[in-house]
């Protein structure tokens, strides 16, 4: 058979429902869809109209699912870090954001983190954020795939400065997208139970299941959070959401911080999606999901960064790392989170938490072909005895040499094929130089 | 005046005392010492003599110092990971050691150590393990700057079949590095107070104290070994070293996790140094040490990754971001251990921690010229708002471009200027293959 592509001389890390992994493993590519996943090199007899890529014996695993990021926030990053929460959202992102997000800033800081997210391995992302048509326009240039969630707050925001048509611009921006790209995933994000009504949240929900969207929304990150909600509505943030109808398997619970033995029961009885965000939970001291539980009970969790002002990079390697030390310790066991519970969750965990498991997540035959390739050939990858181990605790971003989205390759040799980074860059710094000038 | 190197157009992280930046900044180099450090870029008048590095914008600042490390274990990483620590330490590693731990493995995992640390902006580390002798070789033949310390433990060691000999083989290492190079300075390393006897434990302080070298010892790594010595002598772990009369400002105390605060009282009150190694700590779910207290205390704190056994890497800018973050998330507050504490941590703190405060860990006149120069001109490090909070959450390792110590480029344009990478990578690479294969 003729192929597309094929990767050779690989180690394999399918994360199929065994986890095989495949020494001296080849995959094979037809029309951006994974045809074979075998043992072996390439045939001896090579067909000259396939491209083939050689791994050089590095480790070839399915791109990075991102459960959970603002990507325009990249314009944001390292612009105020060590603060308490309330003074670093409304005494600088808050207004940062009201002086300077724009349609074009919009552009300029979700290519620039494309562009990252791609250098580093991730080939999916699942975002949230305002002027999201301008996001998914950058995500569609960009190549790479992605759930693009129109934001739903009941505040004049960007881009919906009457706050009464936040639903219906939603609405129009799911329209618009349901159709256009095989990659660029339409979807409504609700900001939060504190910053939506429950007539706001009812209906969007409502909205998103009559156009067949995933439903996103941070829930209990804080533990003010939580008590605001005890105190205004008598229940958890998780059972209020319950009691309005909204959460149901196309919701996506993002941050679930705060969440007790009873909301974690309601979550999985109504199989609720949830985006675990542990660096940003860390940065602003928001508190330590109870990760290790929500999996026992068998809660479907994707990893995510969240947008770059509290992270500070859209780096998935580092996230697992962080992930998979940060609840050993709080457990006070080495054995949770294991290397390959957190690669499932920074994979196939991520991409069925955002409704995309049948497509992507694992390197199987009908899958997409979203494929990252990692050069082990590095002192700190050396020696190489179990792979998933380095994946998550030795692997950086920057050890990423190819990325493919749906069999096309989109970072060769550590460069982006298609897009420009000098102009990418260049653009956001000067947009970063503003933002600074005007304090 | 001529000077040797000059590095311009480059920002600054001094890490004075006023942790002054220096935008457009310039710093001079003579004889392996840093004459100035001033802001303005090069002369117009550029002496021909004069060797230029155009840092091109990027972030110049003094090389990490890690503060504990057993470099020879980078052969054993990912060897076992997500494992109870008697299981990970009985059944994998010291077996490992046993079968493994030669004069040749060690000089092999120590260079692939000291290239890994190079390559990713480490320019000092402090280390403790066997055969030091060779360990010490390797970091001489790198041009690392350390502190190698020769183990003392009172059991059979690599190196050291009879235990009653241990602290002469560390004298005598010691008597034969002590002026030997002016980079490799040796120290005496008990392994800690429940493997080493009170003889051995005093007897080796006073060898250490005699001969002025540094004394390094695990302390209260975690809460079993509190237990066990509470238990034994009725001490805590720090109590029980203090009653011998081994802690004093030369002493090293590696982890202090399980410290209240009467033995952080005493810590401080004994001018004790502490190396904090939360990534090792975390992994191996020992604990989470109260650096934040001990900072408050006036402690002085360096910054370490342990082996890379139990990490898995001896990256000191992933160590940095997991430092902090933890921190947070522990202490509920964002505001500890902020960029700047961190850096100093990972730079002064830790030059100060193992005795080297006076002769790097910043870049001011009069220090030597161990300097890294960071390339910002990367997607994951654009805007550029703050470099400290770069530096902290953004940065990896891969990001350093060029490394000096001494004022000798170890590191240019990514690459090793005089280690051979593949040859390194590939003699580590053959002994992880006979490691993987005794099972």
């Amino acid at each position: 058979m003729k192929f597309d592509l094929v990767i050779h001389n690989a180690v394999i890390v399918t994360v199929n429902p065994d986890f095989d992994i495949i020494k001296n493993g080849t995959v094979c590519i037809k029309d951006g869809v994974i045809h074979s996943v075998r043992q072996g090199g390439k045939d001896k007899a090579p067909c000259p109209s396939c491209e083939y890529i050689d791994a050089a014996g590095g480790i070839v695993m399915p791109g990075l699912v991102n459960a959970h990021t603002h990507l325009p926030m990249s314009l944001f990053r390292g612009l105020a870090d060590d603060l308490a929460l309330s003074e670093w959202l409304n005494d600088h992102i808050f207004p940062a954001e009201g002086r300077h997000i724009s349609p074009e800033t919009v552009r300029a800081g979700t290519i620039l983190s494309c562009l990252e997210m791609l250098l580093s391995g991730t080939t999916t992302c699942c975002d949230g954020y305002f002027f999201e048509d301008e996001v998914a326009e950058m995500m569609f240039l960009s190549g790479i795939r992605a759930v693009a969630g129109q934001g739903v707050i009941d505040f004049p925001a960007p881009g919906v400065p009457d706050p009464s048509r936040n639903i219906d611009v939603a609405v129009e921006f799911v329209e618009k997208w349901r159709h256009r790209s095989p990659l660029v995933t339409p979807s409504i994000f609700c900001h939060s139970p504190y910053t939506c009504s429950a007539q706001t949240l009812k209906t969007a929900k409502q909205a998103a299941d009559r156009l067949g969207v995933l439903f996103q929304i941070h829930v209990a990150e804080t533990k003010s959070e939580r008590e605001q909600s005890l105190a205004a509505t008598g229940m958890t943030p998780v059972a209020y959401l319950d009691s309005l109808g909204v959460l149901d398997e196309n919701t996506l619970a993002i941050h679930a911080v705060w969440v007790d033995e009873t909301d974690m029961d309601i979550l999985a009885r109504r199989n609720v999606k949830i985006a675990h965000v542990p660096e940003s939970n860390m940065k602003l001291a928001a508190g330590i999901s109870p990760v290790h539980r929500m999996l026992e009970m068998g809660l479907m969790m994707g990893l995510g960064t969240d947008g770059c002002a509290s992270n500070n990079n859209l780096d998935l390697f580092g996230e697992m790392d962080m992930a998979a030390k940060l609840h050993k310790v709080t457990a006070g066991d080495p054995t949770v989170m294991n290397a390959r519970t957190v690669v499932r969750m920074a994979t196939i965990g991520g991409a069925r938490a955002i409704g995309l498991g049948d497509v992507i997540g694992s390197l199987e035959p009908g899958k997409q072909a979203d494929i990252i390739i990692i050069d082990t050939r590095k002192p700190h990858l050396t020696p190489l005895y179990h792979p998933e181990s380095h994946l998550v605790y030795s692997v950086q971003g920057a050890d990423v040499r190819d990325v493919l989205v749906a069999g096309l390759a989109l970072v060769r040799d550590y460069r982006p094929v298609f897009l420009d980074a000098d102009e990418i860059r260049g653009e956001a710094a000067e947009i970063g130089a503003r933002i600074k000038q005007s304090g």
